[in-house]
């Protein structure tokens, strides 16, 4: 909601939680990472972390904030912190970037000097072990973070390797050092959620444990494992559980606290280190298979603090060097925070040792792959899977790729992830988007795997007649809403996905599953009512549900997290079939305009959530409007494309904490910003084309493996020239408003000249739009 | 107690409970097995179970006749099944043998024919799947068990390999046939009991599964894999749990329960298979480790129920046949069950490949042994592993010393186990027991381990300050009672097996070691009252705790299970000391015939578990009385001991359900009557010696490795001749009253010739008693 947002001229800004944007760096930082703000997004409706995290890592080190919301009210601290919080309750080790639903914050971490150890952290009014703590005191880069935790007089940094978290606390001088790990501390809690944990102080003072938990992944199981740089003086190992109906036999010190182990459903240790002359650093390894795991994760990246941070920034540095850009601030410090959200999931999952915890519950080996977990695939199958797969094709999409395959075979409903995380199936949101993901990247020529078997597990996925209405889906050619809820949407959504399946198989040669997804691929018409021009829900009987009210948003409805308006966009495979149906170029475009002017005045969507960064009703804070401002330039009028983006961008990106009007959702809403600001975007992954937007940056490079470069110069580039003048591709006129995948791996220049004045001949014709050749689908209706 | 025992001319004998002794059988049996009686000790306190086992067999299927209870009031079903229920509630894999305390019942299933499918037990008045039963329709043998359950007119047989249970259920003709398997069912319940359970359709038919449980061991982790014979028609897979507070997004198939996965904490799944024309298999693997690792126990043992029992009954005439014997009934019956309810425990552990779960809850791989479980050690160091090292030595022994080490390894405490199951600790009863086990086993020659790596592991245990007062013992010489309950009987158990550290120490050449725990196995002294002759606390300040009863028998009483009456006897290691200090070998019988002769008819123990058995105050029920028989001998007067044994054996045992007077206690009850019914038993064990008691075998066999053999004949056995006239070993007179374990192990003839008369010189010089040369330890007190 822009009521929530930071941004600048908002009327409904609210100072307190708005910070003064930081000072623009200089122009030329010396490192890539030197222009990222972790921040970004950690206000508002972002949900980001601001912790420390390594490209990818398996650890998401970050402080939480509030750790006492039960259920849904925590949707706010999705990511465990939010910027208007004054008090950090402690460090936590696993976070998601940008969720709208959570879990994690496994193993929180609190340090706490003197003599009076709370063991409850308290609330903000009166803390326990939580502490109040200053903006001003924080820093936050790629694999760094440091806040004083100014109750304790605590400098608190964090690190993180691949698979480590490391903590440094520089403790007030003269006073005791402590620890607090409250392993009864997660996000989404509520009463029964930790089925049981464990910890164990061995006597080489590593402290191993595990929880268990019952939240958004079901039975999820995560073992850490914790080496202090100081030897302990003491500890007591408690568990606050009350009421047990049983408790077995008591093992050795049953009068003391000072256990080296202890089972239980709320366990806390508190840790002593007597008084320290120098910081206390505590390095931290997880794994999802055992505690063994944990420590061969923990040992396997050596180095102290100083060191895990210098490998870290030095792989931000490397990851984000795929794209080197040209901005001015604010765009500088935006665009390369998009690049970083972009770089975070999907997170490695296996092992240091290639073993892993799948959707089965069983550990499994990976040989030769590192398996990558936290699959948020409804969102990311639009822009953030196509990103990496551009700019991380080695390092990224064949593990991703492979993840997804060896998720397959050990699914007990042998299908691929939906919203996976830690190896388990959640099965949030709809559609199966796993498969555009592997069928995108197969077609853009990315190997490593088994593409006849991934076709079939692809194929097994979308025929899986028990999921989400799928049966009735195949029988009928669409989703009834009498039988599944979110009918409209799912209909559209697997009709998109079905077509990315025909589109393998038929480079694949296997031309009966293609003739036979290439039908599936319509069955978006089934839904579509055209006499009124929506997407609508139809019944069993083939009569579209009423009432009907193109505005609605409610959870149950006919649509997933939104309405008619934005859902009737849908049909990335075949737009100008739609464009048809909705009669013709000029009255798409009306329509596209009613949706971006719709007066939102008497309209409260506050209820949903998920639903902001509102335009009219194009809502930019979630996933099925990400492609529609591209839309205009499938009805030939891209200028109108240029306008729009120029809108999106300036009205729901900031460089400050509220400065992602939606959740970030794991990467999506930053890889839209990276493509959009690149100037193309991959409206349709799968068909290998990306359509061109409108530039953002001055210059940027696309450092592609080979040594290849690709190359987008803008010049004339202002906030008045919004408008693209001319495009040439290696300095040749492009004509057409699209650019290959090809085009782009293979390197080159693409470069654009921009107007103050709109170009409207530009991309007019039917021939120079996107999606006007062979990609097109024209397959009929299949209603019966 | 009495009162619940079904003995001969018991006054007290319930008829309703106590059923007619089964015929005996022809007495040259066939097989070995066909004279077991696997029904003794299914009624009055044995707590055994009639289910079908294969030798130290991990799965345990057997029936449950009640799973209603809720903790301690489960007692009397720690089984789970008792002879007197009416119904039998279904068949679960994991049982104990005869343990005073329970849990396990893992995996109920359950058939049910015809369209009415409870999915509930109901109670016997009101059966909802549970069904009646007659005695007379049951069969129970080594490796098999049937029975007709009335109320569904199947007939249900039983069977199990090392691995697998194998179930068997011929439907009636017509009928559709179902299973119910019932996740919620579990030995020693209470709300909260389970922690998490999962259950698996595979596309194959193979249903998978698992529960983790927080029972007697927590966090058990209980994995499944069952294959049917026929196909299923249908099933429902449903979760009874009511009011969770999060349920998460919910999987394929919402709106049915014909799920192909489900996690939860009260699952059940109902699976119909139709009308079938032939009996219906379902064939069962159980894994600590994982899924995979029960699928693997499951293939791993190839066949249907009948080749699976075929290989059971010959392991088993295998196991028993280690002792041929003559003999009629009933103690044909009662000897052939007291050996095979002592070839059950420790039962496998590990996973077919290796794989199992050790202590720390982490899984481990064990390369060249086959990891053992369900160490009831304070019972089983007694007799029952010095029986299995005498007469298993490979098959067990190695395996047994190893499993303890391993164990100890990964032991969170860094020492051996102290009731172990399922690869957990549950801290039960007290003492470090492993130690006399594994001691007892390297001072008679057994390999295939790390000594000094075992004496390692010994002595870390015996030095655990936190364990039981160790620190305070250490420190003191005694458990002092106002630091730690139950303080003399820890002393003194303490104190014999520190004697047995020593012992190995010497042997191993560790003198430091031996000289340690020589002058600790004198600590006995340091708590016994030589003014009143009896074993008592001693306070912290070095007074008798008061007030003082001998009689007296309560938990969190100065002694363990039992009183001063049984504990003054406990100095296996010193006997001739502590006779001194009661002042001599005349007050010393005086004092075990009172103990006998306690005229008990103004006690009541009913309130005390385990507690049964009586006679006088020698409570052959329960473990600390089973040596005190043997002790006239080491008074000069083994006469005395043959009548008492008489005596027990006579009152103690007997082939009927109820024919066992005490928790068999995972083989100790049997065990001793193995020994004792051989003619010599183990009281010291470590010292190489046993105890010559009379035998109650015409003729025994021990086969034993390399060929050899022991041969035990007796002349002139008869209810009146039960005296011990001579002993000739290999021909010449025997003219003391123990054997040396190397006299054994050789081969060679055991005679004996009996004589209602008794031989009162025989045995009475002290160079003939036991213990009388070099085993003897004459360390001083340590008192300071």
């Amino acid at each position: 909601m822009l009521k929530r947002l930071c941004l600048a001229g908002s009327a409904l800004a609210l100072l307190a939680v708005c910070p003064a944007p930081a000072p623009a760096l200089a122009q030329t930082a010396p490192r890539p990472s030197d222009s990222v703000d972790p921040l970004i997004g950690t206000g508002g409706e972002g949900h980001t972390f601001p912790g420390a995290v390594a490209p990818f890592g398996m650890v998401q080190l970050s402080p939480d904030t509030d750790t006492s919301c039960v259920l849904r009210d925590c949707y706010p601290h999705a990511a465990g912190y939010r910027y208007d919080d004054p008090t950090i309750v402690g460090f936590s080790h696993t976070h998601f970037s940008g969720a709208g639903h959570s879990d994690l914050g496994d193993v929180l971490v609190m340090p706490v000097a003197g003599d009076d150890v709370p063991m409850d952290p308290g609330t903000p009014a009166a803390p326990g072990y939580r502490s109040r703590f200053s903006h001003a005191t924080e820093t936050a880069k790629p694999g760094y973070y440091a806040v004083t935790l100014a109750d304790h007089g605590i400098r608190a940094e964090m690190t993180a390797g691949s698979r480590v978290g490391v903590h440094r606390y520089s403790f007030p001088a003269g006073k005791a050092a402590h620890l607090v790990l409250d392993l009864r501390s997660s996000l989404y809690n509520y009463p029964g959620k930790i089925l049981w944990s464990g910890l164990h102080l061995r006597d080489d003072g590593v402290l191993t444990g595990f929880r268990e938990t019952r939240g958004w992944a079901p039975g999820r199981k995560l073992f850490f494992a914790m080496r202090f740089s100081a030897p302990l003086t003491g500890h007591a190992l408690v568990n606050r559980e009350t009421a047990i109906p049983y408790k077995g036999f008591q093992g050795p010190g049953r009068d003391s606290d000072a256990l080296a182990e202890k089972l239980g459903q709320a366990l806390e240790e508190r840790l002593d280190f007597g008084v320290l002359t120098r910081p206390l650093e505590v390095k931290v390894g997880i794994s999802g298979v055992d505690e063994a795991g944990a420590l061969a994760n923990l040992d396997g990246e050596a180095g102290g603090f100083d060191d895990i941070h210098a490998q870290t920034q030095a792989a931000w540095d490397t990851a984000l060097g795929a794209v080197t850009f040209e901005a001015e601030a604010p765009m500088r410090r935006i665009f390369a925070t998009a690049l970083y959200h972009s770089l975070l999931a999907p997170s490695i999952w296996s092992d240091r040792d290639g073993r892993y915890r799948g959707p089965d519950d069983q550990i499994h080996q990976a040989t030769d792959f590192t398996v990558r977990s936290t699959f948020s695939l409804w969102d990311t199958f639009r822009a953030e899977h196509p990103l990496l797969t551009l700019i991380q094709p080695e390092r990224t999409n064949t593990d991703i790729v492979r993840s997804l395959l060896a998720s397959q075979t050990h699914s007990p409903d042998g299908i691929l992830p939906v919203w996976q995380f830690a190896g388990r199936e959640t099965w949030t949101m709809i559609g199966y988007h796993a498969v555009p993901v592997i069928a995108d990247a197969y077609m853009k020529g990315i190997g490593g795997f088994d593409a006849n078997a991934a076709l079939d597990a692809m194929v097994a996925s979308a025929d899986h007649a028990s999921y989400g209405g799928l049966g009735e889906y195949i029988a009928r050619g669409y989703v009834p809403i009498d039988k599944e809820p979110e009918a409209a949407s799912k209909t559209v959504e697997y009709a998109y996905d079905d077509w990315t399946i025909a589109r393998m198989a038929r480079k694949l040669g296997r031309s009966d599953i293609a003739a036979r997804f290439e039908k599936r691929a319509g069955n978006w018409r089934n839904s579509f009512d055209a006499s009124s021009g929506w997407l609508r829900a139809r019944k069993t009987d083939g009569q579209f549900r009423t009432p009907f009210d193109p505005t609605a948003i409610n959870y149950g409805s006919d649509y997933t997290e939104g309405n008619a308006w934005q859902y009737s966009w849908f049909v990335p495979q075949d737009q100008a079939g739609l464009f048809r149906l909705l009669g013709g170029d000029a009255r798409t475009i009306r329509k596209l305009d009613a949706m971006f002017d719709f007066d939102l005045s008497k309209i409260d969507y506050s209820h949903a959530e998920d639903i902001a960064g509102l335009i009219g009703q194009y809502i930019h804070g979630n996933e099925p409007s990400h492609h529609v401002a591209y839309l205009y330039s499938y009805a030939g009028a891209p200028w109108r494309t240029q306008e729009r983006l120029g809108q999106i961008v300036a009205s729901q990106y900031a460089d400050t904490p509220a400065g992602l009007s939606g959740n970030d959702d794991l990467g999506q809403m930053s890889a839209w910003l990276v493509f959009t600001a690149l100037g193309f975007y991959p409206v349709a992954p799968g068909a290998n084309e990306y359509v061109i937007g409108r530039p953002f940056l001055p210059k940027a490079t696309l450092m592609l493996p080979g040594g290849k470069r690709f190359v987008i110069s803008t010049d004339n580039l202002s906030t008045t020239n919004r408008y693209v003048q001319s495009v040439t591709l290696n300095g040749r006129p492009l004509t057409r408003t699209y650019l290959r995948d090809d085009e782009i791996r293979q390197g080159g220049e693409l470069r654009f000249v921009m107007s103050a004045r709109p170009n409207r001949q530009w991309g007019k014709s039917a021939s120079s739009r996107p999606f006007s050749t062979s990609t097109a689908v024209s397959s009929p209706p299949t209603r019966r």
